[in-house]
């Protein structure tokens, strides 16, 4: 199995020469930068500072992190297992919301008590895994939107998403673009429209990007522009990523994504989510039980680098929101499809 | 009465020595610069380039952009009923959702009947009548939320409002924020919520602006955390303007407040629409009728200059979205209140 990217694109995140390679998104669209991260808190600051972003790309990352402890540990003659742990510790705190972070650390941190090489052979594994598990996902949403949940099969479909589930939020090919692209491949997709995804624009920066690259028609729109689009009947399906999902079905995602589904509800539009398995948490109960982070007043206190608001303003500026099951049409897994809409779990 | 401003605020429009005077919207809150606007042309420029801009504030703009070319017409000696009419063709044009703005000048058309100086003194008095409306839509708004839609009334209140229906979408107090600032003057807010209201940020702009001016403490949220934030139980009430209500309680408002009234929905929590009588358009059956003004690409695309997307991606921008009546908990006007989502029409 080809573990590359597909037509021709560069890895967002990559393993080279003991370092981590990873695609700036802070500079997309404009520069296209490969940061060469040769230690932990070099990669913690920039996940940190969403130089690297998406959840599966976090899981890719949070793994290869502690491959890169263990690598440094080994050039300075330091214990690997004290190392491997310190990088956990250290690089799991840098982003509360996405469960795949730690679920990368963890999965490396387990392949430790092979040995050190074996940790760092199961971190760069992750890699080709991403993509295998993204061709799935993608296959099976786009099979499960134009087979079974739009009542217009002959016909080429407007698909919403928001903010970036694309290639750049995951090794490649990525959860709700890969879909969209897997549609457009198979001349389903009459136009995708990306929300911009205040505040910090990754629909507009980062989703038109990889729509304009992969030659898919789109439309960009304000977030709060959705719910017209949706009522007014513009819309045929959103599909959407996650951050973590809970037991129950309860979907953390990009701050946004609970409005659309509200809209969709309202509307009669399938509102799907695709995502990976390690974005399901059998742990976590509920949405309610789901940390959502509070990121700094100054993303909403700006717009791209410009003041918006007078002076002594206050922001409140919540990065995430639940979108409880029963607004979720379908979970779409590389596994299977669970419906929590129709009362299905995702675990007991 | 005295129709002057509150808390020595200057009116936003006003009518100067036979011109217009308009704060120029756009400047805020940067600069408050005061534009004197001598014809039809300069005060269609604008409304449409939204330096004036906001319902109320659109209904006397274009009632004195009326008594204007009465006025250049007298002094040029040439036809006033001519020139009335042919200003009302254009102002009228200028935005299509807002029905307050045709109100205006139909109101000063009609007054013609009587004379140019009849018009002319129609148009003026629209000044003082504004003021006194939002008066009586302020207190009756107050009254409702702490006496009988909020379930707390021993307590402060959190108030979420979109875009800006404040004393500068009006010539002072104005309809949403009036509402705001009379609880607040019977110590009744603890927390404004501001959605910064994309794309041209009202709400960031000018509702931050004026709730800090009125001392209220306020957050600004990206708009599409409210959705999260009223879901969480964060916010008692909503309570935003509306440019036009059909007769069936369908409300138009700025882009994004069905958004909001959805997850109030699905909360639970109030969802008020404060406005004049003059917003409700009879004539108009439902919300299907009410034509949805579709603004510039550039506004989506870029923001302050700096181009959010690459290029090449088109955008779609609806500047309104229509909230069906069944969410719609109440709107208060200056004579009554109206409970849509309780099955009461606005006319029969």
């Amino acid at each position: 199995m080809n573990a590359g990217t597909s037509e021709g694109r560069r890895r967002t995140v990559d393993w080279g020469d003991d370092e981590v390679l990873a695609i700036d998104q802070t500079l997309l669209p404009n520069d296209e930068v490969v940061l060469h991260l040769h230690d932990v808190e070099a990669l913690a600051e920039a996940i940190r500072s969403l130089r690297i972003r998406g959840a599966m790309a976090l899981g890719v990352a949070g793994g290869l992190g502690v491959a890169l402890a263990i690598r440094r540990a080994q050039e300075r003659g330091e214990d690997v297992i004290d190392a491997a742990h310190e990088a956990a510790a250290i690089l799991v705190k840098t982003r509360p919301t996405a469960v795949n972070l730690g679920w990368g650390i963890e999965h490396v941190l387990a392949a430790l008590e092979g040995g050190a090489q074996a940790a760092v052979d199961a971190a760069t594994a992750l890699i080709g895994a991403d993509v295998t598990t993204n061709r799935a996902i993608a296959k099976a949403g786009a099979e499960l939107v134009y087979t079974e949940l739009v009542d217009r099969r002959d016909a080429q479909l407007v698909v919403l998403t928001h903010c970036n589930a694309g290639a750049l939020a995951s090794v490649d090919i990525g959860t709700a673009l890969g879909v969209v692209e897997e549609l457009h491949r198979r001349g389903r997709v009459l136009e995708a429209i990306a929300c911009e995804t205040r505040p910090l624009l990754q629909g507009a920066r980062l989703t038109c990007f990889e729509l304009a690259r992969m030659e898919i028609p789109c439309s960009l729109v304000v977030d709060s522009a959705a719910a017209g689009l949706i009522t007014r009947g513009v819309v045929d399906v959103a599909v959407v990523g996650a951050d973590r999902i809970a037991a129950n079905g309860d979907v953390a995602n990009k701050v946004g994504t609970l409005a659309h589904a509200l809209a969709c509800r309202h509307a009669g539009v399938p509102f799907v989510v695709a995502a990976p398995e390690a974005t399901i948490d059998a742990g976590c109960p509920s949405g309610s039980e789901i940390p959502i982070e509070e990121r700094s007043e100054e993303e909403v206190l700006e717009f791209a680098g410009v003041r918006t608001a007078p002076g002594g303003v206050r922001a409140r500026n919540p990065a995430f929101d639940v979108t409880p099951a029963e607004l979720v049409t379908a979970i779409v897994t590389e596994r299977r499809v669970i419906r929590p809409a129709a009362g299905e779990r995702c675990w007991p």
